[in-house]
């Protein structure tokens, strides 16, 4: 199915699960949704912070069709599931934004760990939490981000316990692709980015590491969504977390070497 | 000074030191010189074992001028100084080849960590054993070399301790230059290489290892020359440890991307 195929299923109501393993060749993208009054704030902390927020596509003012994202996108209904924030807490889940949308709406779309899995996938890396069954555990790190008018808070990172060996590989693969969240920000002791526990993640499940294996952490795309929280901004929209936006970006076209 | 005249020192014997720093942003090689018997063999064993042999260049039967490695290059005289193995053992020490040059001799110039320690220093990432004023400590490993007639033996690691995020930039810079021995091999549990006691390194010195720091293990240019010694050829030359050939070939010029 091509990313055009899968978005209109989604659009027709069709589809309404998460995505993950949807169109693989293709990026995925979190979303953000704000109105313009924060836009320029939250475009500046997006460019302050790349590595938690690299950008794949802003939109024009109440521009719900960006063309960079994909054929006749429509973002208020091409996600199977929109989480609605107000002052910061999330006040309903839909699957249509068609009466909520605003004429001031700037979409940002955010890259995704879902793109860089697949090519460690290809490459033999595991993928624990896919093995178990599981959610990749996030956690809370104490890394101030850059902060940018409203948005600040802290860097959230997702980890994936491997081998020494399939570190250093996993480090050449993700480097290519800044546009995904790029290189890991941390190999190894825990205590270094202030997580205390790796059985507790504040997002996503636990997952087993074995003997041999270390921790390795990136930068992640929940990073913006609880910046966007913490803001307590009256109104601001995200996809649900796992329901992300499928685009006709190819992964393979974000490399930079 | 040039690397034409730092030779020009070492050949009219006003140099006889350890070559670490001089002509930093050119390439020392480690040197293997052959009887041609035994070359084909070895010439087979580097391009089997690339991580630790990778060949910055090779001379004709005979050829003691090797134009790749560097303006007028004689290898019998431009080494500060040269161990002569006989049977796989040390027999000699000399600071000239003069004497012992045959026709059938063939040059092995193989890439050295000196290169991509500049780059890492350039970056800010700590090199423990400058630092102390050690030589690196290097370590014989349980993983098997790719044979190659009559060359086998163990992979030789050389190890660094970093922290986590500096492991990810160093793998990244030393990633580009595949001719001065790549990406490291291993990051964190010695054991997985076989490798009981950080603390007594087989070559050169142990260094502290700091809290919340990992070791990194890069393969070394000290495997072709155990390589050489277990083959227990009749004759073989090589430099005398730290005391490399200075090349022409500017480091930068030896990225891949």
């Amino acid at each position: 199915m091509t990313p055009y195929d899968f978005r209109q299923s989604v659009r027709d109501g069709r589809f309404r699960g998460p995505t993950a393993g949807q169109c693989g060749d293709y990026a995925q993208a979190n979303l953000a949704i704000l109105p313009s009054a924060h836009a320029g704030d939250f475009l500046r902390f997006c460019q302050a912070n790349p590595k938690p927020c690299p950008l794949l596509g802003v939109g024009e003012p109440g521009q719900w069709h960006v063309p960079v994202l994909g054929r006749e996108v429509d973002i208020r209904n091409d996600v199977p599931a929109y989480n609605v924030y107000r002052d910061g807490r999330l006040a309903e889940e839909t699957d249509s934004l068609a009466d909520l949308w605003q004429n001031d709406f700037v979409v940002f779309a955010i890259g995704c760990s879902f793109s860089f899995e697949q090519m460690l996938a290809q490459e033999g890396i595991p993928l624990r939490h896919a093995e178990e069954g599981r959610n990749v555990p996030m956690y809370r790190t104490r890394i101030a981000n850059r902060r940018a008018g409203v948005f600040g808070g802290q860097l959230v990172v997702s980890m994936r316990p491997m081998r020494g060996a399939e570190a250093i590989r996993a480090v050449q693969i993700t480097s290519r692709f800044p546009a995904i969240h790029g290189a890991p920000v941390h190999i190894g002791d825990p205590a270094e980015l202030g997580i205390e526990d790796l059985d507790k993640p504040e997002f996503g499940d636990p997952v087993t590491i074995k003997p041999g294996e270390l921790p390795v952490f990136w930068a992640c795309g929940v990073t913006p969504q609880t910046a966007i929280m913490a803001a307590k901004l009256p109104l601001a929209i995200a996809h649900k977390p796992g329901h992300m936006l499928v685009t006709d970006i190819k992964n393979a076209s974000l490399a930079v070497f």
